[in-house]
């Protein structure tokens, strides 16, 4: 790991908006050390072995295999990587966890789901919030498999309204114990868990309360049958009753009423894990597409030589490298940041607990991003195989249905797109991003007349970068008149708020694609990077049409006669490219690579 | 029917793009005659009391329950309504053909597919290509449900190459019969089809030639397995196996290599009739979701509520609104070019071939179009439901998962997409459709000074209408210099006929809704089309968005220095709009209306 982490100039959560980044300061996976790259090696080397040859019998809702694939994931290490030493884990950084979080989710959504239930939402809330006898007590069998974990937070009625559960836990008598009783509702590893995360409400509180609870049948707990679901077969999904569930009161975790938070906390770390959950399986289903194209022949010609098809190939392989560029550089942030808490005092769950909400607005960005582009991927990757892909004897509409869940848990696209720019606004309003300066200059800028000097383009990605920089000024011209007129209203106007998370999301993606790319080429050499800056202008390029289009939408929406034509204006000249990519040659230039190499080779 | 067909000016297939249509030409859903709507309404009746009800069964691969439908299908005429009477069948035009389509094929894709794959291309090239006695022999049987047919095209090797296939058909040392050996895959209704529409080579023909084969286990005719499918559960979709079956010579369907024509010719049909079938899932699916959103409260508020759902839903009616005004449109068009053809000579056969070849252009946009708003309108659908949309328990991910399969079969619709602008660009040649001199005519414009009149836009979509003048016109730029730089070679640039193609479509459905509701407002005033009206402004702003992202790339790919200036100067001026629609606002009114209605109400 690297140990430079104080002299860097670390960006704070959202600051990525209105701060320039030096490509020095990315973390890329090029940047993976020894210890990195062994663990990623090892827990491919165990999907290929265990997961991928038994994929029929995933598909086949085989929930034992799910269970047996967990034990053995934890008899590796692979499910404590993020639980420190002193509870049985591998007590590795930030970045491992995604790692370990990315390579295991692959093969099937089944696993991922399991994984992430169990190791996220199931096993971190007690890592974080735990006193440390309930760490002692629970973390060391979780973080090893003997016992597996899932968490109770929906219920019939509560769903993106996380807080809303009619689920109570009432205080004994004599105070030993809450009886918990409520319906817990879409509770993954439910199956199999020994432990559950139960979230209740004590009394009429506005707050819902944590507790750990063990799984005993004796004890008023009780299962749903198996969900009938689109996809991830093999991840169990049920129904949780609770009937007077006795809980010792030791076991609250953190304090009353402090549910909520420890839920939303919970999520954050669940969504950028999420995105690199998503990561793998884009990889995955990019180079069975490959294959398949290469080896496909129709009209006498492998169908890989259709432009028609290296136009998806490109893009499939583009959204997997730019998810991969987005998802560790913010895995590192977050990385370097809990390092830098622990430095200056912070327990490790505390220095955790704030590293990663600092970062919850690009857990949230990066949770949608990448939750699109697997779907998006898969879709190709079915469109690619032609009528095989509708087949279950290929990879692709598996691959298709188990993407469409990272859409909807850990918060919905729109509740976490909405809450991605809501997050901002907050920290400009709280002073922790200084949005209101820069959106100002550019208001400034909106009236003064724009320079007609040529600028000097001739670097790597200069055109590139000045791109990036004026799409961030999208983002402030639109949302902060949308704050100036609306005010706190504002939340009031999804569909603006929407449109403002796409650039917001556009942004962060196509800058950190660069910034890797750029870091590579400085150090490996700009020939060696071909495809990667290839794929980098590819991105960048349909994220201004997206930004363009978004603003726009958003700008007609809400202003009138001179603001709306100025601000038209801006928007043309902040989505002005001085040289067009030529997109058609950098996506055959980009497929061709993966065609030669037959396989997702970036 | 319309009697009015000899007055009209009939528009060519493609010649829309260079001629405007007048609104008191185009047909709408609201022109059914009576008739149409009996029969609509029994066939939605039929639907919702015979399938709805079995909804789970269906998803079970109930195979004999679709035979079971079938049957009564067939009982109810249903099955016959293209079929001339003289053949027990109903004898009624195209546009019921497409009515009965449609409605039929809103519960589920599996009888949809059953239904399509019999009518279609199962029967038809029975009914267009038979002799007296094939036809007398076979379609009464097929149009009444007593048989069912199957259409045997593609191979293991010969999917979107369909004539390549290796089948083979060796004429007896009698030259009484064919003997077919080969191998068919991917066929639907395979199961329980009494006639199978078989396509084989015979010796070296360049052309495959077609047959008519009876089902007959003792004649070397053996099945695969049911095929595990992604979706259509209970659609029958298996392989056939031809071994040495005797086939008299009289059972050739038109002459010898003259099945590759037959198999496209019954394509072209079966597109746009797979148009239609995507129009009630989606009003379904629309529906469902209004429904749903209307009752799940989260946040204190019913979720129909929120802008975030608003928009999907107004989207999603919208695309099925728009959907509905092109399919029929398109409909309407063939049958009066039937109609004319039969009334200048041609038989009836030979009307229906030529009328329906003349509109391939409108069949393989629609095919297209349809397939992916299905798509799109079923996901966002689930998305609404949110978890509850990935569960079996709710009709939104069978409708998605069934959606799947139309952007695949009667032609890929990469391959429609580029069939849409090749056939255009041939007819160009032919000329059959005058593009050169339009196409001419812009660029002359582009060279000229813009006039800055400021246009008067007080009548219902006077701007809109512009619009689509302008968008024909981005079209003739980008497509007119492709082909002037490329030559024949235009083939080989799949990424710009693709792009082409987008802007074909966009301009084909955008119109077809604006004249639909133009008409109606016309007739029926227009305080009663205020939705309608904001949908077609909503398709229309959209369609522009994707209309210049598309030429733009086109553009930037080929085009260089001045040509490449005065291309992108030329597709601003022709996207441009003198006053944006607020598309929040419509919006909120289309969803509005919904939610008010509580169903799909267009
Ligand atoms: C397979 C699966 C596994 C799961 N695993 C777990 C688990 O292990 N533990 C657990 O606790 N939960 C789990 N969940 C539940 C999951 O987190 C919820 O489904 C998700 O939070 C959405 O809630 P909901 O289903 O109630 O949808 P709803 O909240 O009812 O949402 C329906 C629609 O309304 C939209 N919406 C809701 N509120 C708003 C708003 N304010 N503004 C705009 N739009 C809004 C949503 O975006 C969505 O489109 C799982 C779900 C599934 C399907
Ligand atoms: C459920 C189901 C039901 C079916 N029912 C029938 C039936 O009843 N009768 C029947 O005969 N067939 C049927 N089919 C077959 C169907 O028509 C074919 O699957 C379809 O034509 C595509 O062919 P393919 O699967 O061989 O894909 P391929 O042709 O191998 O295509 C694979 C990919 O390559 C692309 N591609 C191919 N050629 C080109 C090119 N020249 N340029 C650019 N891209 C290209 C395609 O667009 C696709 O993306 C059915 C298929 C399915 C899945």
């Amino acid at each position: 790991m690297s140990d430079t982490t104080e002299q860097k100039d670390i960006l704070r959560g959202g600051q990525f908006l209105v701060k320039e980044t030096s490509c020095d300061d990315v973390f890329t996976p090029e940047d993976f050390n020894e210890e990195q790259k062994m663990m990623r090696d090892s827990v491919k080397e165990f999907v290929d072995r265990e997961i991928i040859p038994h994929k029929e019998r995933f598909e086949k809702k085989d929930y034992a295999l799910t269970e047996e694939i967990m034990q053995k994931a934890g008899e590796l290490g692979f499910l404590g990587v993020a639980v420190p030493e002193e509870y049985d884990g591998l007590g590795m950084g930030f970045v491992s966890t995604m790692l370990v979080c990315d390579y295991i989710s692959g093969a099937t959504g089944s696993i991922a789901t399991a994984f992430g239930a169990h190791t996220g939402i199931g096993t971190m809330p007690i890592t974080l919030y735990g006193t440390e006898e309930q760490k002692k007590k629970y973390v060391p069998k979780l973080a090893t498999g003997e016992w597996f974990g899932a968490y109770c937070l929906t219920e019939p009625g509560a769903g993106s309204d996380a807080n809303s559960g009619k689920t109570k836990a009432v205080l004994s008598d004599d105070e030993k114990y809450y009886s918990i009783s409520g319906q817990k509702m879409w509770i993954s590893n439910a199956g199999f868990a020994n432990v559950f995360i139960v979230f209740a409400r004590i009394e009429d509180d506005k707050n819902i309360t944590g507790f750990i609870v063990e799984n005993d049948k004796e004890n008023g707990i009780s299962f749903g049958e198996e969900e009938k679901k689109l996809g991830i077969h093999s991840s169990s999904t049920r129904q949780v009753f609770f009937n007077e569930t006795k809980v010792p009161v030791e076991n609250m975790l953190a304090g009353r009423g402090e549910g909520f938070k420890i839920a939303m906390n919970a999520l954050n770390v669940g969504r950028i894990k999420l995105a690199a959950a998503c990561l793998d399986a884009q990889r995955r289903v990019t180079e069975n597409a490959v294959k398949y194209a290469n080896e496909r022949v129709q009209f006498k010609t492998p169908i890989a030589q259709f432009g028609a098809i290296k136009q998806k190939l490109a893009e499939m392989a583009t959204s997997a490298y730019v998810g991969e560029s987005a998802s560790y550089r913010a895995a590192k942030n977050i990385e370097d940041r809990i390092h830098l808490r622990m430095e200056s005092g912070n327990s490790h769950s505390e220095a955790e607990l704030k590293g990663v909400e600092e970062y919850a607005i690009e857990c949230s960005i990066l949770k949608v991003a990448c939750s699109e582009d697997i779907q998006h991927c898969s879709d190709e990757g079915i469109q690619i195989f032609g009528g095989m892909g509708f087949s279950a004897d290929t990879p692709m509409e598996a691959a298709w249905r188990d993407a469409r869940i990272s859409r909807i848990y850990e918060g919905t696209n729109e509740i976490n797109r909405m809450l991605s720019v809501g997050m901002l606004v907050k920290k400009a309003m709280k002073g922790h991003v200084d949005l209101l300066g820069p959106a100002q200059a550019v208001g400034e800028e909106l009236m003064g007349i724009p320079s007609f000097d040529k600028p000097d383009y001739s670097e790597l990605f200069a055109e590139e970068k000045e791109m990036i920089k004026k799409l961030k000024k999208v983002f402030l011209m639109v949302a902060g008149s949308a704050v100036q007129k609306f005010g706190p209203q504002l939340e009031e106007h999804q569909q603006l708020l929407l449109a403002a998370s796409d650039i917001l999301i556009e942004v962060y993606m196509a800058e950190s694609a660069i910034l890797r790319t750029e870091k590579n080429a400085k150090r490996f050499g700009e020939d060696t990077q071909k495809e990667q800056i290839a794929m980098s202008q590819l991105y960048l390029y349909n994220a201004v049409e997206k930004i363009n289009a978004k603003a726009k939408e958003g700008i007609i929406s809400f202003a009138e006669g001179d603001e709306l034509r100025m601000m038209l204006m801006g928007l043309k000249r902040f989505t002005k490219y001085d040289n067009f990519p030529n997109v058609v040659k950098l996506r055959t230039e980009i497929a061709d690579k993966l065609i030669a190499e037959n396989k997702y080779c970036f």
